[in-house]
């Protein structure tokens, strides 16, 4: 994907951290590439960006398309899921109205826009190209064993339930071993990372014959990496979505993994009767999986300690470190230094390795 | 579906145990219902069909759809999958021919037959049905934790690997308690169950955030009955189809287990780089997995021993009695008298509820 991109982000009505979680992590992510943020209550409130998402500062809200057009998008990004899942009517004036202005639209909607006869017609009109991120590519398959004996090493990310912070930890992790120059890509299975890497297949849309295999794939396209970060999805144990997460985590066959895990929550979210199990029993069953077909060891847990003061956030990767005897660190908050130094040890990556790719 | 169907089961030139399971199938629990196989060079071979696939006795062979015509078939079934996957040119004449004739068609491939345009407006033409039995319904969803308080129990099957005979287990396990009196119902989740049971939801076919969802909805409409037997697909440690299997042991929230196994089998088939478990050590790891969120024991191993000798076949299931500790036998050998014997213990089905039941 050509990295042109402006992107004029619609969050309309919904903009905060935990209601508008692409729009946030887009802005965290590819500031240098958000036009505005399109959204009338927030526009009419006043408030600056980074009051609202933490992160963003000098980033303008906009109220209507008009306005937004002036930041010069090249892209309408549905950066929120509307409830229940139709799209409202206020919406469907807005996308229309960024078709009929030149811009392509990006959406992770389980709603195909592409689909919508309305939409289709507007861009085939307009000669504007409409991303429906959550569709899979048309030559998905079931695994084929091809990643067995690549030179790439593979980094997979489980963690004890979903909505945690993993994509939030991949994207950390690539990036800091990016910086200490090793050729390092994550790899999007979210609608969200989609949009960041500008790469990669919504895994919970694929048919699930072919999740393992969708994973295999990803994997192999990049087989000229030295490392890649797979983004995860779920948890094993996840009373939904485990089927998606176990197939990741053997579709990637990974020769390490970082378990991802919120100090605060006690059970599954959304599914209260369930509770999470203790990290250490969470870890041990998600090697007792990898072993069966291509062993793998956990190597570090990533914290996500969002809302907690500093010193509970210490004390629970403190407390974590001395139950699991692996590094533990939120990559916000104390940065990603301890899950590279643990990747780079675990996966061997040699000093002269890392030389002669951070020299090309 | 109404009980008035008389299967025409189309194996042009495959028909054999391996070649046409699903014809093979059909015939050993439907028998009744097909009319005849439709294969022109079996019919011309003039072998009887218990001599091709070890049932069917007495079931004519026809080599044109005019001479099935005779035999008063209501549909056309595809009783075998195409090499490659495209649709030979003679198999869309006879379905062409069949359809002209006023007969519906089922089809278990992954090439949807009703979206055929040419099959699509012969169909609509002569107002049959074409049921292409992978396709999803249009209403599952993720799992919604329904299943929890039932009085329904519930036993799923597992596998140490795919095409293994948890199908004909679940069958032989689901009519073998119906024989001893039990509410008993077979939950169809692939092409050939679907045909056999008519419903259920090919699995493999859902999209993956659905899996476990699936499995629920299938277990809720029978909530009504004693005991539901969920066909399994694959095993937890399938480098392919590892996440089908997980999603669906977590979606059908069994009480119990039944793992089947291949005794002279030491590899995933069509998978020779990745060597079988242990059995006893495959019932733990599904066990560990099923502890995290809805605890199940095994309580029986089923053998699939075709192609082996009679004293092979006892020793064998012997030894994994031995071993596991668990009874152990092949229901089309041995027939299914200890599985039915340790699911009614492990359920704790009451004879009096059991005479209550079978007295309605």
């Amino acid at each position: 994907m050509a990295r042109k991109r402006r992107m004029m982000i619609l969050t309309e009505g919904r903009l905060g951290i935990f209601t508008a979680k692409t729009a946030t992590c887009l802005v965290r992510y590819c500031a240098d590439e958000v036009a505005c943020i399109l959204d009338s209550k927030a526009a009419r409130a006043g408030k600056p960006l980074e009051e609202l998402i933490g992160v963003g500062a000098g980033l303008p809200i906009v109220s209507t398309v008009a306005e937004g057009l002036t930041h010069k998008p090249t892209q309408l990004v549905i950066g929120i899921a509307p409830v229940g899942g139709a799209l409202p009517a206020s919406w469907r004036k807005i996308i229309l109205q960024c078709i009929d202005a030149g811009m392509d639209v990006v959406s992770g909607l389980h709603h195909i826009l592409g689909e919508d006869e309305e939409f289709a017609k507007a861009a085939k009109r307009r000669k504007v190209r409409i991303w429906d991120v959550r569709e899979s590519p048309a030559d998905v398959s079931v695994a084929q064993d091809r990643l067995r004996d690549l030179p790439q090493r593979r980094i997979a990310l489980v963690g004890s339930d979903c909505n945690m912070g993993k994509m939030v930890t991949s994207v950390e992790l690539d990036r800091g071993l990016r910086a200490a120059g090793y050729d390092s890509e994550f790899i999007a299975t979210g609608q969200t990372g989609i949009m960041i890497a500008g790469s990669g297949i919504a895994i919970d849309h694929v048919i699930s014959d072919f999740v393992n295999g969708a994973i295999e794939q990803l994997c192999w396209e990049r087989r000229k990496r030295q490392v890649v970060i797979v983004e995860g999805q779920g948890s094993v144990y996840h009373p939904a979505y485990s089927g998606v997460t176990v197939g990741m985590l053997h579709g990637s066959m990974p020769h390490a993994i970082v378990y991802q895990h919120v100090p605060n929550r006690t059970h599954i979210y959304h599914y209260e009767k369930f509770p999470l199990m203790p990290v250490k029993a969470g870890i041990q069953l998600v090697e007792a999986l990898t072993a069966a077909i291509y062993p793998s060891k956990v190597i570090a847990v990533s914290l996500n300690t969002f809302g907690m003061t500093d010193a509970d956030a210490d004390r629970a990767a403190k407390k974590l470190e001395d139950e699991t005897g692996l590094p533990a660190e939120d990559p916000i908050r104390h940065g990603s230094a301890k899950l590279v130094r643990a990747a780079a040890d675990a996966l061997g990556l040699k000093p002269a390795q890392k030389r002669a790719r951070a020299s090309r």
